[in-house]
């Protein structure tokens, strides 16, 4: 989309040379051709060291633009963005894909549906109900149970299993709020990768990145219903167990435990092999490995247990 | 059906003048065509304060029973209510009623079922596997990914967006019990009523009205694996973040937020703009608008910082 | 499977005379022609009286095996069970077995799935998009709403209700873990068993034994989003309430009570009768009945109040 056109759309002033914009991405990740946005003073280094072509700024943060960067000055750049990111949404089907690639030796439901452009690999089995959106990539030896949804661009691994009902690709919880409490839906363009080995149990839900991915790495196993947020990367061979909710943008290590109903806030990094007691409640990062939480605020097990026997003697 | 038919069935002496009963409702909702009942004694004021035709009471309560309203007498009147509940559920499905009417513009997968007498807008976009009911209604542009299901009488309105394997109107949970312990279901007669610019994402459950509707406004944000009761009234512009649960019956304001594993009990009031950070429990009606509240029992958030700084004095 | 080539299999030395190992079980369960393992010095008594045809163990309690039953001693009892788990395994669906048979009077819809070798009852109605497995078998009068998954060799009584996007029979989360933390799935080779007059709500989730039956008992209510893990026995009329999780192996008794949120711990023993409050934890076994409990850690509910009342005033 040329840069003049989404100047226009968000009601911004542009006098300078247009060009092609081809996505929208991070302050950190965007490349020359990619518009990105600031909405909070505290990205201001971020700014700095963008290589994004353009940036939707507000008064305050306009001067701390790089050189050769576009700043597209508005009032709400956070709305703003909301706005341009529908016009970067691909189609949710798109017919003029060619036919889905079926490999060898894989069983496929008549009553599941494989969306054009998508590409399934050798000795999987696709069962009925299942739906694989356009351009999403299954690997060899990947099991699907009935019912559940593949979204489109997502990519599975090999050797994986997936049990029913469950969703890969819906679209992280992202919007922009205005003055009068009304929300904006940011598009997730982004997608879900699952690399080889993973198991998901059933009713689990994966959300999409809003750019790039939301990456659950080799050897992992999750339970039923675990919700796991948009732009979340789960180590390799993590175990997250059933009803654990991890909010978007936390990274964890390899390894890590996330025992029943735990959950952790966004934006959070997690040590690898770190282990959560049941219904912990994570809400800060966690820098050391191995170790042992439980709680909520999050606390050491072992401090967890003394702190239950103190609160055993206000009884007494 | 004939009053006498119903006070057979619930093995009622009735010697009075027999009318058509329409359907079941509250006290507070019950037109002269319709039956009520009584089930508990602190409903004394809305027995004489009801319109209902007729009314399944108890002996004790019978005498507040209003001139002009039938008293069918029984013992157990909660189990009675149950048993006639049955009589009024419409069929599951209808093959007698007219074939689907599609809007303009709209895209059905052929992997979809739209059952008899359901209608759907213009410009919409209905997914593989996709069920919507009998009678239920779809505006215009809303989009429903794969493998949702619509029950039959709820209705969507326009610009939604509804993600995979989510459900709306699957039945409340209720059920009358007896003294040997089991159960009797109560059939959830009612619908849910999704208003225009709702998005709700993947796995999530909203329970059909037992009477009447549950409503989800305008404008309002659910993400994924949330649980919302039979009767509840979400508020506009209110956002319901993953894994929280809201109770029947509970009735919240414009803009309220429930942060993540969030929840409340039922037949609550919460006042717009009410903020619950992660985890909380709502317990009791909340009549000051504007507050950011934690914890469980539910408390002021700066409170719940409070009480967490003199719970950490109590391990040293 | 010839014991000898499940011996071969593992990496384990065997001279004696083979014989033919039709199945898998626990050390109580297992019967002369079958192989079970024992992972945990805490088991020795069980060894001692298992009736097992062949025991998979280590070095340290093979001492323990009782005479006639050939012992199979490896380094990794659990890792090398999960390698033999995979030998057990059925097919996902077997294209061998019969057609499905269906009762008189039972509507089938054309979008739904019935595998071959599975069996549906009369009057039943099975919507849209459901799958019913190879040889799982359906009772009378049952109803299983839209893009229902009940995996195969699972049974379902008369008078059920299942409501939509619920999952009966998907796999229970058994691995075992390698030094070098990898992890290699146990085949979850028994099944799900509800008995008649159950009502279980949407997207929700019941695990398939690891060996024998999850049992869902007569009369019980399951609301919506709640986890049943692999072999729990849940007692009649027992109470489920949404978004409660049950891990694996625990037994409860007749009319449990589960709140909303409430969970266990796995292996627990649960008394009839005993009722939680919401978002309970349960983590020791119940043996008195008829008692009210709430908190995590979990106290009788009078206990919760009396802490409570103690916590506030730590504000004072």
């Amino acid at each position: 989309m040329e840069l003049k056109e989404i100047a226009k759309l968000i009601d911004c002033e542009f006098t300078g040379d247009s060009f092609n914009i081809t996505s929208m991405n991070t302050l950190k990740d965007a490349t020359s051709s990619e518009l990105s946005f600031v909405s909070n003073s505290k990205y201001i280094k971020d700014i700095q060291d963008s290589k994004a072509g353009a940036i939707i700024v507000d008064k305050a943060t306009v001067q701390y633009v790089p050189d050769g960067c576009v700043a597209l000055v508005v009032d709400s750049p956070y709305w703003k963005m909301a706005t341009v990111s529908k016009e970067f949404a691909p189609l949710i089907e798109d017919e003029s894909l060619s036919s889905p690639i079926i490999g060898k030796g894989t069983k496929v439901s008549s009553k599941a549906e494989i969306a054009n452009g998508a590409k399934v690999g050798n000795n999987c089995t696709i069962m009925a109900h299942v739906y694989i959106g356009a351009e999403a990539i299954i690997g060899d030896n990947t099991i699907i149970y009935p019912n559940v949804t593949i979204y489109r661009d997502c990519v599975v691994g090999n050797d994986c299993i997936i049990h029913a009902n469950t969703t890969v690709g819906s679209d992280g919880f992202g919007f922009a709020t205005n003055h009068l409490g009304q929300h904006k839906k940011i598009y997730q363009n982004g997608n879900v990768v699952i690399e080889n080995d993973v198991e998901i149990g059933s009713s689990t839900t994966i959300d999409r990145a809003v750019f790039g991915s939301t990456l659950i790495k080799e050897g992992v196993r999750i339970d039923n219903l675990v919700q796991v947020g948009h732009n979340c990367v789960i180590g390799e061979y993590s175990v997250l167990v059933s009803q654990a909710g991890i909010s978007g943008s936390t990274t964890m290590g390899r390894n890590v435990v996330m025992g029943g109903q735990s959950a952790t806030a966004g934006h959070l990094s997690i040590a690898p092999f770190s282990r959560m007691a049941a219904r912990s409640g994570v809400t800060k990062s966690i820098k050391d490995p191995n170790k042992t939480f439980a709680g909520f605020p999050l606390m050491e097990h072992r401090t967890w247990l003394k702190l239950q026997g103190k609160i055993a003697k206000l009884l007494k």
